[in-house]
Formats: C-alpha cells, sequence, structure tokens
C-alpha cells in the first residue's frame, strides 16, 4: 500500500505519532519528541492533523497566528521554538467547531500535508487524532511514513486502543518505531509517594507482545502537562529536567531506528541522463 | 434540525454524553450516570457510540459477549448491573482495528441505534466517541435527543475541545443539560495532598459562560478508574463512597432538568380515534 507513493518534498522522515485512544497525551508526546529531534540538530517539522481538536498551536505558544501564502494555493508553515508547523488552528477560529463527515477532514488533511512549503526537513512529525479512521486513511494511503510511534498510557482500556491503533500500521505496512508510555507514575510533589493512577507497565507489555522497543516512560507530572499547555514544552522549558530527558532519549532511539531501515527512495532509480553525443 | 425527528421506539430520553477531547473519562462518566440512573429506579441502556475504541463491553464487565437476534434483523442488548447495552464491542474481536472511513462508522452506528430491541427505557445514555464528526451528525440528524451532558478535565486544552463539543450540540438545538468536571483534583492515597494535576476549575468556566449547570465534579481518582476497567463501576463497587454520591447528584440533577423541560411529543398530535357510529 505504501510501496509506490511518491515521497513529500522536502521532507525525508515522515514520522507518524498516534495512540488509538484520546487523551493519553499524544500531542503533548509529539511536540516534546519534536523539539527533542530539533534539539539534536535535525530540522523538524510538526503536522498537526487533529482537525476536530487542534492543539499544536497552543502547545507551541503560537495561538492565533494565521498561515500565510505566496502565491495563493500554498501555506508558509509558522515558526516557533525552531520548528515549522502547521494545523486547522492557523486556519480557523480556535473555538469554532468543525461539525464535518469524513470527506471534509480526508480534504482538509490533505491539503495540509500537499499544500505546505516545508522548508527542508530531516523529520515531521505528524500529530494524529484518536481513532483508525478517514485521517490515519488517507496520511497512510497518500504519504510514505518512515515509521509510526504508538502512545499510550499504562491501563488496559487505553492499551486495547493502542493495540489497534498499532495494528493498523502494521497493517499498511508502515514500520512501528516502538512504543512510549505517558503518565506511567504519579508521584506526588509534597510526600513523593507514588501512585499508578492509570495503572503500570501497560507500556513495556504492548511493546514485548508486538515485537517493537519501548523507547520511553514518561510519568504523569502537573509540569508536563503545563508547559505544554502554557505553549512551553518542558523539552524547552526545562531542558534538564529528567522528563526532558527521557524525551530526548525516546527521539535519539527513533532516530537512531530510521537511520537503519531508511532507504534512499530515490537511489532505486536509475539516474536518467541526456548526453549530446 | 431535530424538530421534525421520529422519536426513538420503547426509548423515552435520549441523552448524549460528548467532551470534544478524547480521555478525558466520558466513557467512565457516562457508565457511572448510567447506573446511577438505575439506583434511581429508572429503566436505563446505554448504547456505546465509540465505533473505534469501544469501552462499554470492559466497563459493565461483560467483554466477549456476543449480540444475539431473535429474527435475524435486530440485536437484543446484552444486560449488565441492571442496565441494557449494545457495542461495536459486541459485535467484532475486541482487538481487530475498526479501519474505517466515515460513511462505513454512520453506518455501524445507524444499526446500533436503530436495530437493537432496547426493552421499555426511561435514559438511553450515548457514550459519544472524541470529536464533532460522523458519529455525532448521524446521531443529531437521526435522533431526537432529550439532552447532552459535557464532560471535561479543567485544563485549557481540554476546555478548547469541551467547548466545541458544547456549541456543537447548541447549532443543532439539542439542549445541553449541564457540565461534568471530571479529574477535578488527585488526592494523594499517602498523605492526602491536593494536587491539580490536570489544572483547577475549568469545567465551572465553562458552564458559566455557556450558561448552564454544572452537574458534578470528580476527583482523579484511581479507583474508580480501576472500578471501572475493571468492570464493576463505582456506583456499583461502591455506592456509599464520596465518588458515587457525586455521580448519582449529577444524574439526578440532570433527571430533574428533563423533567422540567420533558414535552410528550405523541401530545402534540392530536389522538384520532375511530368511532363506531
Amino acid at each position: 500500500m505504501q510501496g509506490a507513493l511518491e515521497p513529500l518534498k522536502d521532507v525525508r522522515n515522515v514520522i507518524a505519532v498516534g495512540s488509538g485512544k484520546g487523551g493519553v497525551g499524544k500531542s503533548t508526546t509529539a511536540v516534546n519528541l519534536a523539539l527533542a529531534l530539533a534539539a539534536e540538530g535535525g530540522r523538524v517539522g510538526v503536522l498537526d492533523a487533529d482537525v476536530y481538536g487542534p492543539s499544536q498551536p497552543r502547545m507551541l505558544g503560537v495561538t492565533g497566528e494565521r498561515v500565510g501564502s505566496h502565491d495563493g494555493q500554498t501555506m508558509e508553515p509558522i515558526e516557533a521554538h525552531g520548528v515549522q508547523t502547521v494545523s486547522m488552528g492557523f486556519l480557523v477560529d480556535e473555538e469554532r467547531p468543525m461539525i464535518w463527515r469524513g470527506p471534509m477532514v480526508t480534504q482538509a488533511v490533505t491539503q495540509l500535508i500537499f499544500q505546505t512549503n516545508w522548508d527542508d526537513l530531516d523529520y515531521l512529525i505528524v500529530d494524529l487524532p484518536p481513532g483508525t479512521g478517514d485521517t490515519q486513511l488517507t496520511l497512510t494511503q497518500k504519504v510514505p511514513l518512515a515509521g509510526a510511534i504508538i502512545i499510550t498510557t499504562p491501563q488496559d482500556i487505553a492499551l486495547l486502543d493502542a493495540r489497534k491503533g498499532l495494528k493498523m500500521f502494521e497493517k499498511v505496512n508502515v514500520p512501528v518505531l516502538g512504543v512510549i508510555e505517558n503518565m506511567s507514575l504519579h508521584v506526588c510533589s509534597h510526600c513523593g509517594h507514588e501512585e499508578p493512577i492509570f495503572g503500570t507497565g501497560g507500556g513495556e507489555r504492548l511493546a514485548d507482545e508486538s515485537g517493537v522497543p519501548l523507547l520511553g516512560q514518561l510519568p504523569l507530572d502537573i509540569d508536563i502537562r503545563c508547559d505544554a499547555d502554557g505553549g512551553n514544552p518542558t523539552v524547552v522549558a526545562k531542558p534538564d529536567s529528567a522528563a526532558a530527558q527521557a524525551y530526548r532519549r525516546a527521539a535519539r532511539k527513533a532516530a537512531a531506528l530510521l537511520a537503519m531501515r531508511r532507504v534512499d527512495r530515490k537511489s532505486v532509480f536509475p539516474r536518467v541522463v541526456v548526453e549530446n553525443a
């Protein structure tokens, strides 16, 4: 399904960040991974593919900005914290509900993907909405993905959905780079007591049974939530914190896996040279 | 949009439970509200309208059950804890991803709604998926809704989406009965320290600005999560707990609002009496 797709112009690796279930911290993880890859020296973009509930404008601290266009056809991404980003949130009012059926969503996602003038990206992180529906299908049918990262919280009911998300990528031959477990443990800011509010060990279980690496585990930490909601994700707000280090380790692992798998699609085709005889 | 719709057979009040955003505890709240209405003496059904990630079979402790049919056309709901329920989870394998575009989702939701033999319900609680897409449109275009309840966590980024969900119901003239704030405060099980992991006051703010009541506030409590994930939601597992009481208060408030607004649609039409002269 993926094999015959044309690579995106000016983008070397498209990485989908998905979960199946909503509210597991997918957008927070996606933006921190993007900033971590940028901190490693990569040129990075974030495509917010959640048409119904875009979060990236707020998480990148650029709420209210509007994308511009030089030619009336294509969009210029917004720059924030050194990464490039597009989102439905730059096209419509933040509070307006998109009461849309699937075909409208497909059209919007297609435009965000193909009509953005990405500026020479090493990595484009795609923040997917929950589910395994129109947006996921559109992306996997139209864009060659270098890999997918699955986010889950540790409890069984989230794992159920995460497993579905993972199986979807396998079905369409997108390599799953690994699993990130989010909201792993809560550490009381007063007494240090650790409480597994959303269960324990689920991310590891999912990674093991699927034969993919566990890229990282992030705690349920009020700071991570507040940093992202405030437009200064932890990787840039507190670069020396344990959480930022965990994001950077996860990003490095994912990048290393990509580098091992990477096939330059252009090298498959013979170069055509027109010689003047 | 809603005015001309035929009432559902054998169902007096259809209540949609929505959120906009995923992972805010919508399914957990929906099932606890349903069980609370049943505890008040109502005859209650739960329609799990989340086709991509059905949670109700697990939350009601009936995973692996399959719906039967007497006539090969309609389905018999599954009974659990005294409530009737249908879900995509009773029709397909729990781990199978539904990789479907919108029209398939619409068809599945329509079948769950119209081909279930509900047995004389006072309340049908509809557990909606995240977003404002096909499922929400199908429901509001095909079923007369008595009201909607919006679930949100307190932080700004969840409120954004909850506000969109609320506006959608207003747009299609479904009365919003109120807002329930979930994961309000975390209370450390060791030292009792209260921490607003997901922020504070958001539910109240949303209710105030929208002119609808705040029906309740539920804490971020590992027990509520474990009870629901284990198939014994708190309202039945720990009926005397503070959380169960909060759910019952919210359910009573919602029911009272419905009773005040209720219009017997049948009374609008003149009764046709055939008299033998």
